[in-house]
């Protein structure tokens, strides 16, 4: 790790207790929360291979995946100026600029996607809200990475499919509510949902999150797997949720 | 009850240990599972609703719902000759006869389901298994119950566009594996996906089937339902089980 890097007002800077990673992070626009995590640990990465983050936000996903998997080389992408500025920083804190590129862009704009080439995984944690659905946050930055204002779930899934050759897998963890969308957005671009995954944060509570794997041109058949629980009756974490953490009592 | 009945070869009469309900079916054909016990259950029926239900089998959900619920009246359809006799002398033998009524004909025959009406409420066990998916049975009968031979799950969601009026509901039963054809074919007949629960054998397992709610012209917003879980650990049925067949110790 660098000895030592610029914050700006605002930005704090977090030790992740995870192999030495650190993430500057600025809550006045968003801090990453355990979806992150959850998708960083659902994605299949293998040796050697090209990942594309959408969304990346602070880059969070782009630092988890570069020491959980042993993919070459990870693009992070975001279209809000002072994110991408935050996640470049974190990248030349954590030493890993060899690895991971932060590119600021807009997914909409599909010939900015294509000219990055094609990727053999992307994962995206988008803005969950469909525009006028949930609260709108006051804070215009939080918001947009909250909400579909500045890009939906097709714009999400349209860029997916431009970065993706035949095969190639991409993951997204994003609410159960919007389920109907997500499979029939998917299947019309033709990325297959393979599997699937609830989150509960309690055994006998309603999913609030989904993990979700499309496969460019897959065969229609979806593997569901069995939920994943977050916490104990006791309200300690699962096993599960410590060993994806991969830390004790937390 | 009737005092007697004719029962033919093959066939067999259950005592359904509910609400003093008995059902001839026929081993040789099918028999109805705790999925048919599971949608019954899962379905809002109002009282004074009429409700159609359709792949009806030995006519098993009718039954059920005639005393689950205050359907004022439930038709079953059903394409196989056989079990269309077998379920009209099961009707007749709980003397039912003023409330249940069924049908012979094939839901490919939109005419004819036309015929019939506007319904409150659709039901449907359909086969779950795509041709060619699953190992094909060789008794003819039981592979139409079971294989989308006769009937697949297109038809099945035209038959009930066809039946329900604007904000009619939808109940179906089906493997998770199909969920995005079920989704996506839902949609693409503005039956809108409301509501999901997932069934599973045991809490750590991954689901075996799952049971969807549809509202004809709905809202695009699921609500996914915590798991249902037939067995706890030492193998006995959970709580929930037992209350859904209202008796204890099965």
């Amino acid at each position: 790790m660098k000895d030592f890097i610029t914050l700006r007002q605002h930005e704090r800077l977090d030790d992740l207790q995870y192999k030495g990673l650190h993430l500057i992070q600025d809550p006045s626009i968003f801090c990453f929360g355990i979806d992150a995590v959850l998708l960083s640990d659902f994605a299949t990465v293998r040796e050697g291979e090209r990942v594309l983050d959408f969304c990346t936000g602070s880059g969070i996903i782009p630092l988890l995946l570069s020491v959980k998997t042993k993919a070459k080389h990870i693009t992070g992408f975001e279209i809000q100026k002072q994110s991408v500025d935050m996640a470049r920083r974190s990248v030349l804190l954590n030493e890993l600029q060899e690895r991971i590129t932060i590119i600021e862009g807009d997914i909409k704009d599909l010939e900015g996607v294509k000219e990055m080439g094609k990727f053999d995984v992307v994962t995206c944690n988008p803005p969950y809200m469909n525009t006028g659905g949930g609260l709108l946050n006051p804070n215009q930055a939080k918001a947009i990475a909250r909400h579909e204002i500045l890009c939906n779930l097709e714009d999400v899934i349209r860029a997916t499919k431009k970065a993706l050759p035949p095969k190639g897998r991409f993951y997204m963890i994003h609410r159960p509510h919007r389920l109907t969308d997500i499979f029939t957005l998917c299947r019309s671009y033709n990325l297959e949902p393979k599997r699937m995954r609830m989150v509960h944060s309690y055994i006998d509570a309603e999913p609030s999150m989904v993990l979700i794997e499309c496969v460019d041109n897959g065969k229609a058949m979806l593997k569901v797997e069995k939920p994943l629980i977050i916490y104990e009756t006791n309200e300690d974490h699962t096993q599960e949720i410590l060993n994806i953490y991969e830390r004790k009592g937390i």
